[in-house]
């Protein structure tokens, strides 16, 4: 098993990533990774590492940057490398912390769509109330613009990843909606939702953004706008909660005092909502496995996404996404 | 100042309803109020009040009717009643805390709409995590595939409203966006962004939906479906980590006793998220004020919202959204 891992992408990179790397190979012995990055940073930690190499470069995508703009320009940039890593053969998947758009660019440029897929999608999993659950939300932000036959396609991808590599047995596939009831919703999910419950998929109907950290589905479809407005509130939410709670505990002493006891039970609750403990976000639909670590991902966020780029590789899901998809296309597609 | 409230609507009527409306009437000595709803429930909590008359109606929209449908079918219903009070200028304004859609149908088919506007929106007043603050967030669900000129229209009467009602001098308007850099988002939200700037707005671009609660606009325009997601969202996370808080408090005698000390710390960030506090939800581009209030709306809940109402009446915010509206159509429509 051979990855390539952007060591320069997200807001801890290089040490984080690399030692997230580390760790991983620590657990896996079959495990070689290629460091994508800046020699001079990256070699002092590896102290020449066998399971490792680093391929130097020292172009690096911002954050900042505007995404295709810069995988045009920035031919040498170490998300870029490590896509052609895999692209070439030389690895079996590429993992960055960095630039989203500029990844899901390279991506398209580098190993580009599954035959049959439309339009790559953001996946990641999101953490729900119950501890050690989450559902995967798809697309959060790469296709802005969807039509109902990329939500069907989300639905199938979301589907074969959730049961290969999540271990759950028909996943119930839900259609992020303004109601429950079948015919709510604005052109684009009414029309999905025709589609959807046709489709020989565990369709379980619409589901409210209200009730998705409870758990309402194992796999939520939606446009990458909604998706990502909706992620984004959710985070928002979790942010300003937590600040007032902050806030209010600490406003007196006396308060202060219980808060300093309590914040261990506080801090269980932010661990349980926590979701670099998730994995990083997929991109469903690129030829190969490429996996978006969170921009913030720490080195056990790290490990955690080459556990999951490990496991898109061992149950083969871009192959079986394609053979479902070229199997299925006539009858599922309009 | 005369107001018809359904009396029938929401959760706790007719008892929370009524008793609300005795203590707006109490404040307000010029107001009366006819109360739309079952006279032998009624009757027994007013006393024969001085300010209030009862319009009987045993007829009532269930939450689960179908809005259109119910509202033609029931045409004794105590919300379409309230509407037609106003429309036949027995009432300055309409309250419900019944079914949201109905409302919205009743407005249409009773009071119609501004001239000028395409399409009416809902729009409730969000806290921030600013105590006493708060921002207008429209369209939250009436008009599920907006245009861009819906969008501005919408931002116009915001403003409006939040200027005359809020007492906030120039506010601050947004956009709900995926990020903050012009050119972000799907097909509508770039169109609507052109629009806005060049309207004579004070308009501060894009918003994420993860600033909302940190109060990053005064009014926030999005298209119904969206709105509506995002709402939900931020409601669904407040209920989920607050239930999440209390489980995890409350799993040991010993932080138990904490928690008992720290309870009315809790309830304090959960006043501040109350948006019962921050009124009902204005309908927007209907031909009079008509609210609709919260649907669990208790005695206080219904007070803020009729002194909303009060407001809306006050400061004539219906004719100057349709001035205003005449006046710069040309200047603004595309």
């Amino acid at each position: 098993m051979k990855l390539a891992i952007d060591a320069m992408g997200g807001d801890h990179a290089p040490q984080e990533i690399v030692k997230g790397a580390i760790q991983a190979a620590k657990t896996y012995s079959d495990l070689k990774i290629t460091l994508v990055g800046d020699q001079t940073k990256i070699e002092p930690m590896l102290n020449s590492h066998p399971q490792f190499e680093i391929l130097h470069t020292t172009e690096k995508i911002e954050a900042t940057d505007s995404p295709v703009k810069a995988v045009r320009k920035k031919k040498d940039a170490s998300m870029v490398l490590a896509i052609h890593a895999v692209k070439e053969g030389r690895a079996d998947a590429a993992i960055s912390a960095g630039n989203t758009g500029a990844l899901m660019a390279a991506g398209l440029f580098g190993v580009g769509r599954i035959k049959g897929i439309d339009r790559p999608a953001l996946a990641p999993t999101f953490p729900t109330v119950k501890k050690n659950e989450g559902f995967l939300f798809l697309d959060v932000g790469s296709n802005m613009d969807a039509k109902p036959e990329h939500l069907l396609q989300y639905a199938i991808m979301g589907s074969i990843y959730t049961e290969k590599v999540l271990n759950k047995p028909k996943p119930r596939i839900g259609l992020l909606n303004v109601g429950e009831e079948p015919g709510k919703g604005n052109e684009l999910s009414k029309a999905a939702y025709s589609l959807l419950k046709d489709a020989p998929l565990n369709f379980v109907g619409n589901v409210e953004s209200r009730e998705l950290l409870q758990g309402a589905a194992d796999v939520v479809v939606c446009d990458g706008f909604s998706g990502n407005l909706v992620l984004k509130a959710i985070e928002g939410s979790a942010m300003s909660f937590f600040s007032l709670i902050k806030e209010e505990l600490t406003s007196s002493f006396f308060s202060k005092v219980l808060a300093g006891l309590l914040y261990p039970k506080l801090k269980g609750i932010k661990n349980t909502m926590d979701y670099a403990a998730y994995g990083g976000a997929c991109l469903f639909g690129l030829a190969a496995p490429v996996i978006k670590a969170h921009g913030s991902s720490n080195a056990h966020a790290t490990y955690t996404t080459i556990q999951q780029a490990r496991l898109l590789v061992e149950k083969n899901v871009v192959n079986t996404i394609e053979e479902t998809i070229l199997e299925k296309r006539d009858q599922w597609a309009k």
